[in-house]
């Protein structure tokens, strides 16, 4: 049997859509690794009493993840609650609020008055840990905390700001009592397919065709255009999932991009190796530079790019001609080989990226409708061109516009 | 009394970390609108002992609404689970398959074979309803429900896709029993104020030192560097509230930057009206572009931009001066200058974005290390400039480079 947990995200601006959460996410994937099943991902307000409801409802998990509510402030009070649920005490820990004070003045160095008496006020209150829990050394100014509960769970708190989150937990998994956990977890694999261009009902009609083992646990999510198939599996299941994806992958080779669960981003990176690209693009504004940029490492092969919203700034900064865009329209297959070729020239790239398109909500017309994108992915010598009317918000649109990109570059250099 | 509600986001998919969440948030959002008190959001999988659960913990609020799992695949269970719960048998609506299997035809108008049979097996799934649910008309091809559960909650179920979830949402509210329950629900204010380098520590001691009357619900909330202070009350303590906001307002008018709620994004937006910006951007990528861009409209003020990644680039398409680059460096404050000024040029704009860094991981020296950024705007005769050490990994050194610039520009223009 798989250990069970369940993840409690706190904080008022995650339950009011302020912010959106990205612990609960990050956690899951880390549970996963360690074979843990994951249960549910419950996002509570700042109310004691709906914190407190959250924890009775994992009473029965072996693991449970909090994050957050572990501020300098009053509304801060994950600490408090798991220590009542726990049953017990809280207790200042003046060695730690040494420690909590010292970090804090790392990041200013300069303070006095009121802030000084207000900073001090919240470290003291951030060392303050129930009785028997095991502290996790802040990354920022907020200690972690391991504490089991009787007859019930290890709850392990951790801090909100996903940077902190993320650098605490190679802490905790190395940390008793929450190691020894882990170490009684089963290991589980987990293996992705992904597709692009395969409709969800044709992938649910070949699996209830396979009809495969109990073996296999497999989700299929449909995802920014493209379709993933995840199988989860006991090292024993391995025969059983290899049969299945080379049937899968026989009965889908034209859409199955990736075998080995790879992202796009992943595929066109390692593509684009040794080679050089720019961008120009119109409906998308900087967002299809952004996603090219957003992998570390990417000034190897991203010269730049140019955005060009106005006509003027197509025929200045991407050499469109003028007539080109008084014939065909700004948003015209011509238009987005012209960016093509412009981004090529002017960044002196082997690889040019157009983009041209109506992302709306204004601008549409009844030939050229809100979502008709034109894109072109030229080296010069090889082109792959692409008109398409995608539905959705101009949100959608924009970034809808920049998968399809990275799959004409992909097509284009593989 | 407020009533009271819980959010179910269903989907495996969710739960891994492979998608994140826009459903909660949303409904969160609108629940609130409604004076609607939300307790919890909980993400479940597609298992459906989990899925009942998560339904059983909801059984003391007066209204569940739940999101996904309502596709043409065999793990979209949600109104299945959702009948069992409410004790109500599935039965086929003829002519609601009908009416799904049209929607279904006018996206894909030819298709034929294993296809078609799949698309109407998923269609006639679709079509099984709760007897004595209200049915909602599919946005999308699936139908969403509304359930009495008896001595329990409403139910209201909705599809998945954000897009189709938000369309549904605004006819569920019209539809009864959903109509008649929110009417019941007090009405309830919520006003929110921003700050722009205000410590949460040093608004906690002003809240502390104020000490609000319990009319007025208030939570801060540091997020992408600038901080939110959000209040919520019923119409009758506007006065509280009134005289609250007042002496928040006068101890920090250096740093409340909106105090009616508007983010840095629209109130830029609006300084800009009648005006034309453009970027020239290196560490972000087209990041910066990209988040003027994001707004509807924004092509009235937003001329283009510049990604520069390259030093080459740097110099062919902003004029950088090739030896104030191998001066000072490719960050420096110099090379933000002249980026500004570049960008200014190169698109004929009134107002320059100039922005150089280290993002990271690699890249960093002991004087300029990973997390420095050079920032400038510019109209020509005013500048604004700032050189900033930022914390975190890439992604966040990128996304806090452009909220600091927002802010730049806002103070450039007003």
């Amino acid at each position: 049997v798989p250990l069970r947990a369940g993840i409690v995200v706190t904080g008022t601006e995650v339950l009011n859509g302020t912010i959106s959460d990205r612990n609960g996410p990050w956690l899951s994937e880390r549970l996963r690794e360690h074979g843990v099943q994951l249960a549910h991902i419950l996002v509570t307000g700042d109310r004691p009493s709906d914190l407190r409801a959250a924890l009775a409802f994992f009473a029965d998990v072996d693991l449970v993840l909090t994050s957050g509510g572990l501020g300098p402030t009053a509304d801060d009070l994950t600490a408090d609650v798991v220590a009542e649920h726990a049953g017990r005490e809280m207790a200042l820990d003046p060695a730690l609020e040494e420690r909590i004070w010292e970090r804090v003045m790392r990041v200013r160095s300069r303070v006095g008055g009121a802030l000084e008496a207000a900073l001090r006020e919240g470290a003291r209150k951030q060392a303050f840990v129930p009785a028997g829990a095991v502290v996790l050394e802040p990354v920022g100014t907020a200690p972690g905390l391991l504490v089991p509960v009787p007859g019930g769970p290890l709850i392990a708190v951790l801090p909100g700001p996903p940077g902190e989150l993320q650098a605490m937990w190679a802490d905790a998994v190395e940390t008793e009592p929450l190691r020894g956990l882990l170490a009684r977890s089963g290991r589980y694999e987990q293996r992705m397919l992904r597709f692009y261009g395969l409709p969800e009902p044709q992938i649910a009609a070949t699996l209830r065709e396979l009809d495969p083992p109990a073996t296999l646990e497999i989700t299929t999510c449909l995802r920014r255009g493209e379709l993933e198939v995840a199988t989860v599996f006991a090292p024993s299941a391995w025969g059983d999932y290899e049969r299945l994806h080379a049937e899968i992958a026989r009965r889908h080779a034209d859409t199955l991009f990736s075998p080995d669960g790879q992202t796009i981003d992943e595929l066109v990176a390692r593509l684009l190796e040794g080679r050089t690209v720019a961008t120009a693009e119109s409906c998308t504004g900087g967002l299809m530079a952004a996603r090219l940029t957003d992998r570390a490492g990417s000034s190897a092969y991203v010269l730049g790019g140019l955005v060009v919203y106005a006509d003027e700034a197509k025929t200045a900064l991407a050499d469109v001609p003028p007539d080109v865009i008084a014939l065909h329209g700004a948003v015209s297959p011509e238009v987005a080989r012209a960016l093509a070729h412009g981004a090529r020239r002017r960044l002196h790239a082997e690889i040019g990226i157009g983009i041209t398109g109506i992302a709306g909500p204004g601008g549409g017309t009844p030939e050229k409708p809100v979502g008709t994108v034109c894109l072109c992915v030229s080296t010069g010598d090889r082109i792959e061109e692409q008109t398409v009317r995608l539905p959705g918000g101009r949100a959608d649109v924009r970034e809808r516009t920049t998968t399809i990109a990275m799959h004409m570059l992909r097509r284009l250099l593989s």
